[in-house]
């Protein structure tokens, strides 16, 4: 089959960034898939990977990469219980394993759902990734409620990205909270009042703009771009008692010891947690993607897709990690097959 | 009235670690309670604050700590609504207020529980702090229930101490957890199985300890010894996706980076939070200290009750601070006036 990958790391406009070459179609057993992709979109997992994995070094052979995907079951392990030949399918994959960066790729049946059936396949593949990331972050870190949280309120900071595009409308739809998001530029202000926002801040001089839009302190507090360069604020913004989640990673230490005072909660969310440990729940990332599905469906929830770029090659994968490094995508980036 | 304080924070053995001095009684108004103090216990926090509020320096007014207490409301302001004249209560106080070690005390009805009839004082003076810390960690930071958590393993660092005496008869009797807790004595290893331990482990070898005794990973943790000298054994034994929560601080920054894989949930417990930050739900500490009064009452907690010293004398608090500090106390100690 056909695949696009990288031997080292380098910068996304050296000319072997990304590569194309053959490899043989993986061999399937057990409860794995064998999926024909058709679209895959682009995350800064992605970016990160490629930057960072063969840094000062030259991979034997050609790493693959990407992980969110749509396409169609072209084979089944004999375990395989979820699905069948022929069924249209989406999801985030497993980072310990090939990407979706080629025609085909192998993947669990529990961490895969149901591609929504009224959606193209363009704005079906920008969502499973950052959908499972939202959905673990308000419903399993943070174990938020209907219920108990309604009326509550979230800070997102980086509100036009790929997971703070639909953590602002799962946080909405599903939980009532009111939801101030961050963004600067007019398009992704209003990129963030699609998503359904109640307020857009500045992230520049984030207490003072939190607080001149009406909030002392935030109830929950989402970080989407960068928990260090936040944290004085996020100490300052944070509720007695609230709950701070990151998405991404610090680079220096974090002084955690600042919270307590405030007997405040901190949660990582990484999505490939499940099935890099291979947790007893892993299922449950079948279960939110057949619910992302439906509630897609439905029109409860919309696609947060954006832009396409089209062909499996290496210089679509050139484009895509270059207009992502950028900073400024809104929504999600897809590349069709 | 008479009160026993400090002016300046020394070791505990020397002549002014306490003095005993005359104060007017304090002043009532809105929801406070004019409580006659009849017993106090001391914690952690009350050594702390006398060991670092006034280094170097002498305060014009001795400080009053001590924030456990039994006693009969003596007076009422004129906005309470919750208790009477004559009422025997329970508390662990606000720790931006004149502490328990004096006569009488002011406290705001919202804080304050219903003393349990058929226990004694001393075994009533014990309870509040460590029962509401506890309580608000498996509860109110950690949201465990027992539909959703029971049979699911917490590991109690520090079990015979007064959390986790506390905490393990919680996690036990009312959400139905594995209980393992730390000690390395003869007699706080009985204690940690008289308070319901279903396992006993070690501390020193806490990794290799834990999984001898047949669990990989535990799906909570509660450190009420040390955070940071625990921080690699703690990062070791916790589930993906589990929840790790302190109530010790940290001296030095704590690499809370080393969770992100596992997608892990940290919290700081800090019972004054809410008084010190008049929340609005500071009214919870109420209805924990009347549900732990009650479930005292029927027999399904039992008091942590230890020792008990008697007096309202700097003499007897030296003796209490300097038995504490030795670090040995298993379960409370009480004074008694």
């Amino acid at each position: 089959m056909k695949a696009i990958g990288f031997k080292t790391s380098l910068p996304i406009s050296s000319q072997e960034s990304f590569i194309e070459f053959e490899t043989p179609t993986p061999n399937l057993s057990g409860r794995d898939l064998l999926v024909k992709i058709q679209a895959v979109s682009v995350n800064p997992v992605d970016t990160k990977i490629r930057q960072n994995t063969a840094k000062d070094t030259v991979l034997e052979n050609p790493k693959i990469i990407g992980w969110d995907a749509v396409g169609i079951v072209e084979a089944v392990g004999e375990e395989v219980s979820l699905f069948k030949v022929g069924d249209e399918v989406f999801y985030a994959g497993d980072i310990t394993r090939a990407g979706s960066n080629a025609e085909y790729q192998l993947v669990d049946e529990r961490i895969v759902g149901k591609k929504p059936t009224s959606l193209s396949i363009e704005a079906s593949a920008a969502m499973p990734l950052t959908a499972l990331t939202a959905w673990e972050t308000l419903f399993d870190r943070m174990r938020l409620s209907s219920e108990k949280d309604k009326g509550k309120t979230l800070l997102i900071i980086g509100g036009a990205g790929g997971v703070g595009s639909i953590a602002i409308q799962l946080a909405k739809k599903l939980l009532g909270l009111t939801v101030i998001a961050t963004a600067s530029r007019p398009e992704t202000i209003a990129w963030c009042k699609k998503m359904g926002a109640d307020v857009v801040v500045n992230h520049k001089d984030l207490v003072n703009e939190v607080r001149q839009a009406g909030f002392h302190f935030v109830d929950f507090i989402y970080d989407a771009v960068d928990v260090n360069g936040y944290w004085d604020a996020v100490v300052e913004l944070i509720k007695p008692q609230g709950h701070i989640n990151s998405i991404t990673g610090s680079g220096t230490p974090i002084l955690i010891n600042k919270l307590k005072t405030k007997s405040v909660t901190f949660s990582w969310e990484f999505m490939y947690t499940r099935s890099s440990f291979q947790t007893e729940d892993m299922i449950e990332q079948y279960h939110i993607l057949n619910r992302v599905s439906a509630l897609l469906e439905e029109g409860t929830l919309i696609s947060t897709h954006q832009n396409t770029l089209t062909g499996l090659s290496a210089e679509t994968f050139k484009k895509a990690h270059a207009q992502l490094e950028s900073g400024t995508t809104i929504g999600k980036l897809v590349v069709k097959y």
